[in-house]
């Protein structure tokens, strides 16, 4: 099953924000509710929201038809859609590459939306493959003790994943070890979305605080890192959810790759580095409750930024569909 | 008010499990309810683990006089109690120091346990006084930005805290800016416990998720990283809550002050260094669930250290009642 689909001229989505404890379906109909379903990350993870984008794009078409919307208005509904999270370039990639047909009519936008689907599988079994020649290729252990973080999996795309992509590789090759799972506060992707998806891969996989993993790295538990991204500064600098650069202090600090897996389209020529990348800064009470407990007193306040930026310095590989980048030895990712 | 104390030959204690949403006082009046307030962090801090040991000898010599017990029962329970907590160095020094008042008979015991609780309090202004002076000295700007994690506060000890008795400080001579608090997953004791202590205190404070605070302190928003501990070996390599080490990595990158306060009882002789600290393995419970909300998919396994250790060269200071130590600069603690 695909984690984001078109179907009877609807996106059907699974919604991400119910998971682990119920599998729900959520089928969107207009630009706004798609919005919306970005803003409270029901879909999520950077090739899902390019998927996103892109299918976004047919649907304004579709609403502009049906509503008879004109060009302007039509333009400012995609234009919400591209912005809806400003770190993930991915969904701005998806929406540009679909809206650039455009002029060559519905059916084209159609095509190119539902290309941008069917791309994603073969994209992910590639750097599947790729981060797992790399990761045997660094780590001489017979079964492999990974650490990952948030979601870069099935979930994270429209289908198998990246970072977990590689996971599901070693699994298969009965290369992996234990699997290491930062719970990812504060919304849980680690515990609530990387957990089930190793769970129904049959993988061995604890749950730790995001506090524990640098400890836990520090003390030869684990023998790389491999974690998805946001945003590839072209310096080779890396936007991730946050609680990615702690994991590359202490990856640096003992020895152990650092490998970030991600899409072509992750990495952005545009930003030099890192340090031009605006953090977003999402609502306080997401830090201030766990799901809808309260956990701090009355009146607290809380700040809420969605990312890190790991320098480049301290990634190991960008493994891509393309090529293996390594920023670590000074090598540029664009 | 005392976060513990004796009264009515109980010991007092305010049950830190209830905060921030309930003031609840619980009354112990035996070793056992004591070990298992211990045990489920009803009272928690390495200060005021060191009263309650010291206090749980006055209540063990009057159970067993109270229920007739004979020598072999009362150190049994004595001893249960000691190791209620492994890694809290505090607790079996404040038992040992009214135990070995023992053969003085009773009125001696509860001379040296009450002794402890007073003590507590002057070393904490000193510490407070000492840590505030460093900083001021680090640190060049007039209202000082702190980053902290978990409790080292008043409920941390018997009252004004470590850690948070320098910000506490800080704040009265006005010299105080923003305050980080890192949530402290799993038992969140900086969004429960340090927010409810500054939120009393008047400070001006946020509370962020742990993977967060490294990438804050490297985006140059925090002037000093002010922690307590549980223990310090005697290399200076300090074990404290679990996501102190990674505070301590982003610091030393950062070039910005990682200071521990402390009392000189943390400080161990005995532990030459942070890998001779077995690690105490907490349940899962604590990481699959949040409160009584479980998060992670049934079946899911956790892996629990409550504890880090963060190497000597990291530690800026420790600052206790009586000096300033520098194991940065390859200054032993002991």
């Amino acid at each position: 099953m695909r984690s984001i689909d078109w179907v009877d001229d609807e996106i059907v989505l699974l919604d991400q924000t119910r998971l682990p404890h119920q599998e729900r379906q959520l089928r969107v109909t207009t630009v706004d509710e798609l919005v919306d379903a970005i803003r409270r990350l029901a879909v999520r993870g950077a090739p899902a929201l390019g998927a996103a984008g892109a299918l976004g794009v047919l649907l304004a078409v579709q609403e502009a038809a049906r509503s008879g919307w004109d060009e302007p208005t039509l333009l400012a509904a995609v234009q919400r859609l591209r912005v809806a999270r400003p770190t993930a370039v991915n969904l701005a990639r998806g929406v540009d590459r679909v809206l650039a047909r455009l002029p060559a009519g519905r059916a084209a936008v159609r095509d190119e939306a539902l290309h941008v689907l069917t791309e994603d599988g073969a994209v992910n079994r590639a750097i599947a493959e790729s981060g797992t020649r790399l990761l045997l290729g660094l780590v001489g252990s017979d079964r492999l003790r990974l650490y990952t973080h948030c979601n870069a999996g099935a979930l994270a795309t429209v289908e198998r994943g990246t970072a977990l992509g590689v996971v599901h590789s070693l699994l298969e090759l009965g290369r992996l070890g234990l699997v290491y799972v930062g719970e990812t506060r504060p919304l849980l992707q680690g515990s609530r979305l990387t957990a089930w998806e190793l769970d129904r891969l049959g993988a061995d996989y604890r749950i730790v605080v995001d506090g524990a993993g640098p400890g836990i790295i520090a003390r030869g538990m684990v023998d790389a890192v491999v974690v998805g991204a946001d945003r590839v500064a072209a310096n080779g600098d890396v936007v991730n959810k946050v609680g990615t650069f702690p994991l590359a202090l202490a990856a640096a600090r003992a020895g152990v790759p650092f490998v970030v897996a991600a899409p072509e389209s992750t990495i952005d020529a545009e930003t030099a580095s890192g340090d031009a990348v605006t953090i977003e800064l999402r609502s306080q009470d997401e830090v201030l409750s766990v799901g809808d407990v309260r956990i701090a007193p009355d009146g607290a306040q809380g700040l809420n930024p969605a990312f890190d930026i790991t320098p480049a310095e301290l990634v190991t590989a960008v493994v891509t569909e393309q090529r293996v980048v390594r920023p670590a030895d000074g090598e540029p990712a664009a």
